[in-house]
This record gives C-alpha cells, sequence and structure tokens, in this order.
C-alpha cells in the first residue's frame, strides 16, 4: 500500500486494516490519515493500527506502541487514493436489466447495466459499463457516454447530451423546461416554450435533487469537469465553465455564463445574462448582480463585493449595534 | 408566418428556416430575433436566414445579404409564439397506458396518456388530454383538471386538486405534510398531523422538485396562473395570489398570503403569518419579516426595505470599508 | 373528547363535529380553536359548533348561539392531540406486496406494507408496521425501524440505518455521496469517494426532497427526535443533535455539529467544521461561520451575529439610505 501511496513506513510494513476511522475515533485494525495539524494531539492517544501522515512530520510525543506510520507526500491526497481503491474493488461492471421499458430503437452499449422501473426512450443511445440505477426515467434522443452513473430516481429529458464518467446523483432532473414566461397585458404570463436542450461534458457530476433547465433555443452547458452540489438549480441557457466547483443549494439565473474553475461556496445566488470571470470565488450566501470581468477575485454579501471590503465594513457595522 | 405573427416581410417572402438560434450565433436555415437592442451589432454579421425585428427598427447598417427581415410588433413576443407553434405540433393527445396501477374507482377521461411505473389512487379523477408521465404517484382521491403535464417523478398526495392546463414539473412533491411541530416540554417536539390538502388553479406551473405542503385542516392555495420555479417551498396554509411569478428557491412560511400578480426573484423567503399586498415585487434573496400593505413597492436586502433605501445604504456601506 | 384532551365543557356536551377549520371560517358542524387572542374577535361572529379556548379564557363579548366552548390547557395542544387521534383513527397497518422487487435475502418485519415500484436490497431489515409507499427505492444492508413510513419518490442507500417512528418524506434522498474533491494541480477535481453512512435516530422527519449525504468514512448522523424541514441539506459528516428543529432549505455544511435542541428558522447556511452549543436560534437566512460556544443564544445576519445587536445596526443601517 505504501508503494502504491509513493510513501514509506515506519512500524510493521505487514500490518493489516479493514477499515477507515477519523483520528480522534481510530481503533486497532483500523487506518486513520493526519493532514490538518490542528488534530496533531489526537494521534498520541490513538489505538489504530496505520496511520497516514506527512512526509515531514516530526511528532512532538511518543508514537503509539503498535502503530504504524505511512509517510506519503500528501495525506489527504493518499486517503481519496485509498477510499477511491477500497469503492473500485466493489464496482463491477456487468450487463443488467431489472424489470424495465426500454424503448426498441434505443441503443446501449457493452455492460450496460439498467436497474427496475426505468424507462429509455426512443433512439437514446448509452454508451459502455454505464449504470442506469432504479427508477430513473429518460427521454427519447438522450445521449449518456460511457462509464457513467445515473443514480436512482434521476429524470433526464429528451434530447439531453452527457458526456463520459458523468455521475448524476438521486433526483436530479435534467432538461426540464427553463422558467421563461412573458407578461401579458391583464397580468398573466404566457409560456416560453423550451425546444433547446442541455449539454454536460466528461468528468460531471451533479448533486442529488439539482435541475438543469433546457434552453428554449440552443443548449444550457455544464463543462467538462464541473461538480455541482445537491439542491443547485442551473437555468435555461447557463454556461458553466470547466472544473467549476458549485456547493450545495446555489442559483444561476438565466443566460449566466460562469468562467473555468470558479468556486461558489453554498447558497450563492447569481442573476441572469452576467458573465463571471475565470477563478472566481464567491463565499457562502453571496447574491452576484453585476459581471465580474478580472480573475482570481473573492467576493461575498448581496450584493456582492470584494471580500476585504465586505468584513472590514461588516465589523464597523456590528460595532454600530453593539452602542 | 410574418401574417400569423402580425408582421410583414422584408425580403424574401419565401425564405425557409428549420431551426432557432440566438443573434449571436445564428447560422443559414435558422431565424434570429433581435428584442434587446444592445445585441443589434451581431445582426451586421449574422448568416441567419429570417430575423425578427421591432416594427419601427431602423438598420444603423447594411442588412446581410440573403437575410429576410420580419417586422413585429413585438419580437420576443413573436418568438413565443413561434416556439409554441412547433411545440404544439409535436404534441399529440391519444390514449396511453403504460406499465401502471391505476385503482379501479379512478376515473380517468378522454385521451388521457399514462406512463410507466405510474401508480394512480382510489377515487382520483383526471380530465381529458392530461397526460401523466413516468414515475408519478398519485395518491387516493386526486382530482386533475384537463390538459394538464404531470412530469415525470412527480407525487401529489391524497385530497390534492388541480386545475385545468397546469404544468407540474419533475420530481415536484405535492400535498406532503407541513412543518408542523409543539414543542413539550422535555425540549422534543410533537406532530401536528395534517388533514386538509392543497387546491392548484388552473394554467399553474409548478418547478421541478419543488414542494407545496398541505394545511393542518383547510387548504393550502395556488391561484390561477401563477408560475413557481425549481426548488420553491410553499408550506402549509400558504395562499398564493393569481398570476404570481416566483423563481427558483423561494421559501413561503405557513400561513403568508402573496397578493396577486406579486413577483419573487430567486432565493427570497417569507416568514409564517404575513400578507403581501398585490404588485410587490422582492429582488433576488430578500428576507422578508414584516406585512407589505402598499400595492406595487420594491423591496431587497434581509429584512427586506424598499430598493432604493436599501442601494444607497448598502452603497455608504461599502464605502466604509474601502476606507 | 373534552375529558380525553384534559379539558371541560360549556354548552352542549353532546354537540358533535365532523371537520376542522380556522376561527374565521368555521361553520356549523366544525371544531375551531382560539390560542392566539389576536384572532378573539373572529369568535364572536364564528358559527363553529365547537371552539377549543384555554382554559382561563374570559370573553369579551357573548358567545355565539349553538357554539360550545372546551376549556383545555392548552388549545392549540388539544388541536393537536384531536388531529392525531383522527390520523390514526385513519392508520391501518397490514402487510401488503405491490408490484416491487424485494431482494430475496431482505428480511421484512411483520405487517410490512410494501407500495408498487419498490426496489428493496440485499440483506436490508425493514421491522414491524413500517410502510413503504410507492416508487421508493432502498439499497443494499439498509436496517429501518419499525412504525417508519418511507413516502413515494424516496432514495436509502447503501448501509442507511434509520430509527423507529420516522417519517422520511416524498424525494428525499438519504446516504448519496457527500461533495467531496481534492484540487488537482492542473485545477481539476479528484473525487473523494464515500464508504461511510448515515445514522438516523428515532422519531425523526426528514422533509420533501431533502438530501442527507453519507460520511467518506464513518457516519453523518441525525439524533433522536429532530425534525428537518423540506430541501435542506445535511453534508457528509454532519452531527445534528437531538430534537434539533431546521425550517425549509436550511445547509449544513461538512462535519459540522449542530447541538441538541437548535432551532433554525428557514434558509440558513451553517459552513463546515463548526460545533454549534445546544439551544442556539439562528433566525432566517443566517448565515453562520464561526463556532457557538455559549447556549441559548440567538443569532441572524451572515456572518450571524447576535440577533439584537444585528437589529440595532440594521435600523442604523436602514436610516443611512433614507437620508
Amino acid at each position: 500500500m505504501a508503494e502504491a501511496l509513493g510513501g514509506f513506513v515506519e512500524g510493521n510494513p505487514d500490518e493489516t486494516v479493514t477499515s477507515f476511522a477519523k483520528i480522534e475515533h481510530g481503533k486497532k485494525g483500523q487506518l486513520c490519515f493526519l493532514a490538518n495539524m490542528k488534530y496533531e494531539h489526537y494521534l498520541y492517544d490513538s489505538n489504530a493500527s496505520v496511520m497516514l501522515v506527512a512526509a515531514d512530520f516530526k511528532p512532538r510525543g511518543p508514537i503509539p506502541e503498535g502503530m504504524t506510520l505511512v509517510r506519503t507526500p500528501n495525506p489527504y491526497d493518499a486517503l481519496a487514493q485509498l477510499l477511491a481503491y477500497v469503492k473500485n474493488k466493489k464496482k463491477q461492471f456487468r450487463r443488467h436489466r431489472g424489470r424495465c421499458r426500454i424503448a426498441w430503437s434505443a441503443k446501449l452499449g457493452k455492460r450496460v447495466w439498467v436497474g427496475d422501473f426505468v424507462t429509455i426512450g426512443a433512439k437514446t443511445q448509452i454508451g459502455d459499463n454505464t449504470r442506469i440505477c432504479d427508477n430513473v426515467t429518460i427521454g427519447a434522443n438522450v445521449k449518456i457516454g460511457s462509464e457513467c452513473i445515473i443514480y436512482p430516481g434521476a429524470v433526464l429529458f429528451a434530447d439531453t447530451v452527457v458526456g463520459d464518467r458523468c455521475i448524476l446523483h438521486a433526483g436530479c432532473i435534467i432538461g426540464d423546461d427553463g422558467f421563461g414566461n412573458v407578461r401579458q397585458e391583464d397580468g398573466s404570463w404566457k409560456k416560453i416554450e423550451h425546444l433547446g436542450n442541455v449539454v454536460i461534458g466528461n468528468d460531471v457530476e451533479i448533486g442529488s435533487n439539482a435541475t438543469v433547465d433546457k434552453a428554449p433555443m440552443e443548449s444550457t452547458i455544464v463543462g467538462n469537469g464541473a461538480r455541482i452540489d445537491n439542491l443547485c438549480v442551473i437555468a435555461h441557457n447557463v454556461k458553466v465553465g470547466e472544473n467549476v466547483a458549485m456547493a450545495a443549494q446555489c442559483g444561476i439565473a438565466g443566460s449566466t455564463e460562469i468562467g473555468d474553475r470558479c468556486i461558489l461556496a453554498g447558497q450563492v445566488g447569481v442573476i441572469g445574462h452576467l458573465k463571471i470571470a475565470p477563478d472566481t470565488t464567491f463565499c457562502a450566501q453571496s447574491g452576484v448582480i453585476g459581471n465580474i470581468k478580472e480573475s482570481g477575485g473573492v467576493y461575498v454579501g448581496a450584493p456582492a463585493i470584494k471580500h476585504r471590503t465586505f468584513m472590514k465594513a461588516y465589523a464597523k457595522f456590528k460595532k454600530t449595534g453593539e452602542e
């Protein structure tokens, strides 16, 4: 294991572990890791059998008896590799068909797994090794790449395109109508019909119960490598850049473009028709109402302003309440 | 086409198009529109075959060769009509029964379409031409009007009433228990049971994964023509007025009344037991904690105050952070 | 009825009612209640047959003819008991199997009710009298206690543990992967696999379309008696204390601990790795970015500060906008 992780061992090289635990809970037979030095003090009382530590870790106390240290360049990264290794050992690609309804004209690749109570529409194409879980609904003319997982209860509307190695989490809705209405003179609303679609790149994750609306015309786009968390809302014609990370409950209104590698913390809202420069960070609950032209900035507040400016102003604001 | 839209043609009256595109992307064979003059400059470089423009549009440059202009009173409205026309050509009302479970005592109207893995409870009534998509769950004693669409994964609990021409988007939950709990002396919570229902008017849209809770007694009401976007939460005993528009991720707490034609931008929260006057607008992320008695106001902030007041105060707040 | 509620009757002890109504709507044959004295004036015009009032209620006007008063120590509590009584009369525990797919190795208790299009995975155990509604997906090795209700469309992933008497509302997702990603040097994200689970105590409610993510290792925990409303997001490794009440659309980020009996109003966000003391109250839309060490405080704002401080500061802020 240490070899695979590019690490080296201090202690018993034949030590075996059967599960993972947090450093404060580690027991015999478990593997723990120390990435944040704030938690170092737990190490000295731990009964964990194996402890992942940084290559240059210098203990400030005696290592507990029976604990084997594995030094790696980056313990957190090493942990991620180990978790992925165990997960992948459990993963099996095999052909399976549950009690589902698959249109005759749909084309399924090799070793596609289809659960129970799934529907797959006409002319839909699904790539090799992709897994469609129970109670998923997939419309007509959808294209899904290879090695994807579509978790239970997800819905993919007609004409949706999904790349390779994507994970669509449970209950997410891809390609539903956007929220488009034209006000009439009597105060009522006329619906804008939506004839476009959603195009999702490779290596994308869409969170549980999140929604990505289709465009009235053309496509709503989620770029390669983007990570979108639970209960986010991506409106019609939005373009989410590559490797964007968006935490839970964010909402992006219509036609806005989020630049590559932007990070949005939880509950951020961005109004429509904006362009956000690449590498922008919005702190939690930010409300973004203007374009961001410079890359690399950090913003917070509603309306969102520079983080430093907001925090300084808020400290003064707080003081006025304490007087 | 121009005739149907009340417009007139400059160019080739026999020009044909096969799809729609945004003005900056238009190619030969496509129809584009110019509603916002900010985008006018794209027109002069466009290869679109047909361009919808305003009746009084005066080009500031030469119209590209091969482009036919169609002048209409309102190009955006004309586009909405065209999209609806194409959508309706695709729509077919026909009787269909998938692999579903329909109670014997349920009554389905003419040409009702029922998808796969749908359940429909006892004594439920569904009007003519309504379409129930795959994996929908409908409880007992529900009434759904005619020409509705219930998209995949939606859940309608017992006793729910839905008017005509409604669209319930994928994964929305109508008529679940409200969040009602009475605190006990030991700090625990006793659940308030909910025996009421939800009543939805005509021409209403409820967004994907939104929820509308039933009342403990009497009804939670959504008025005619209301448009509610994805992931909104309408709590027990709320009354949403006619033609209200509510963007994504809004939350309305228990027993609050939202007046007719109010507009709520995204992520607005309104606490319980309030009355909001008709024609009120709340900007995104507003937090509403008091009644609004005057119609027609625009509010923002948390707590929400007049838009003009908030923006002026926020400008000063920002300055204190820049000092 | 009065006896069961610990109350006494003024009027006709043989009066019968067939339904409930709000005090302003009460008609003959209906039961109303007066808990908030703000609504007292409705009583004198009401046609309700029975009115629940406080034991020490002193009418300020003549009681309408034909109205019977029932005095109880706490009218709202009495109402809750009556609603529960009617609800329970409707509840029937009986064995039922719809058109579902149940793994051979799953173990179902006595009188377990399983709806249509449900899947139940290998080795899963379900306690007596539990009801699994239509279109629910339950993974392998899940443990669900007795007298639970799992409403339509809910998803429980493998290894989830649910206590007794829990209610999991429609469309909620329990045990999906947390949002864990390690940034790589090229700006892309490597997924942290999640091998832990979710453990839910007894008497817990999880709202419709809410999500509770599993931990990468160990467990995400929801304590006994906690009430979580619709569209809340509980991230990986979070610990929600006992009898916590969390209104709609709250988000709790990874590894945060919410102390026992805390109350979170709607749309509150709490960032990751925090500890919140017991009995803390956060008002709606609070954004919590620091630990709370003292019990019993009331906070609001983003970042959240003491309620009194915030409201005073906000009043001054508002004034600067009115100048």
